[in-house]
């Protein structure tokens, strides 16, 4: 099932909604009202049920959101339910991080190819997951690998980014400061993370 | 100057608009329509002219946008004129990659100080900043530093958060898989990159 014209900022919205919900739901709460969510998140309430609306209601009147179908009906329109294999391009100080990281289970993803260039890395594990040499890039179409994620220095970006194109991969997250140029088809996520502090000063009296 | 009742959401879209026009710049690019700017972006025209509605309007009839004066009035509104320190807290890979990474100071911010509790690491020096130990961070408050990245595993987060408020922290930028508790009055930007990756199925026809 694919839902048409949501807004790109709807879809943002739902995965932070889905991690209140899940977050919530493994405390022990069953059911919660729209101002309890919200408020737990921090967003707005009237936006919260308007972007919930696109989808049809998850709400029962005088009740709330019976958490856990929330949560089965966010994964299902994101396509979480699914699972998805992603594959990482840097096996550098962030690609370890990123291979380490314990959050991506919570969404039903799991990095199950990383790469290198550096010979020295090719060959060792980390996290569980061998480096392979960038060269066997291409075979990520073999092994239905369909998402990418780029933590290559800058320079590096836009090669690896037609590699990943080249072999199959129709998202990629980029973590690299640099704009990623892909065809159309392609959906590219630009995490930069100076651009999340330089909302920080704004909020902060004294800095 | 502060700008009052401006939507968080405009305030999140602000620092893209500010890194595109930074990019174009750099490329040599003097002036552009709305159009434009918003194409390149992947935003919408109307709704980067709304968000710029706000503070007045940066435009010129026929002419579009000035980029070396949209720079400066949006780092005036985010208050990013200044130039601004900020502490790490967590020297791990995820650390080292931020401490390493070049992108902070497009928006004037310098990573002044970092914080491990690991002995090993303390004192060593990573990307030209020496590793202190956790128990100095009530120094930050005479050093001036007021925003805080917090890099460690989620079980030390709200710890280590509360050593930065008690130090005078008022902004922080948490890594941590965790929800962070803090007084009303600092701000906490939590940056989930399984979160990001959760919205690319939605995009991805085969994944």
């Amino acid at each position: 099932m694919r839902y048409h014209k949501i807004p790109d900022e709807t879809i943002r919205r739902l995965p932070v909604y889905l991690r209140g919900a899940i977050h919530l739901s493994r405390q022990g709460v069953e059911s919660t009202s729209s101002e309890h969510l919200a408020g737990f998140l921090g967003v707005k309430s009237w936006q919260m049920r308007k972007d919930f609306s696109y989808f049809g209601d998850f709400g029962t009147p005088g009740v709330g959101y019976h958490l856990e179908s929330l949560i089965r009906h966010i994964n299902r329109i994101l396509r979480l339910d699914a699972g998805h294999r992603a594959a990482l391009v840097g096996a550098g100080n962030l690609g370890a991080a990123l291979l380490a990281f314990p959050g991506f289970g919570t969404y039903g993803f799991e990095i199950a190819a990383a790469f290198d260039i550096d010979k020295r890395k090719i060959g060792r594990k980390r996290s569980g997951v061998v480096i392979e040499d960038v060269a066997r890039l291409r075979s990520l179409r073999k092994r239905k690998i369909y998402l990418g994620i780029v933590a290559v220095p800058g320079g590096a970006a836009q090669d690896v980014a037609d590699a990943l194109v080249k072999a199959g991969v129709t998202g990629m997250l980029n973590f690299s400061p640099r704009y990623i140029a892909v065809p159309r088809r392609v959906k590219v996520i630009t995490i930069d993370i100076a651009m999340d502090l330089a909302r920080l000063p704004y909020y902060v009296p004294a800095g």
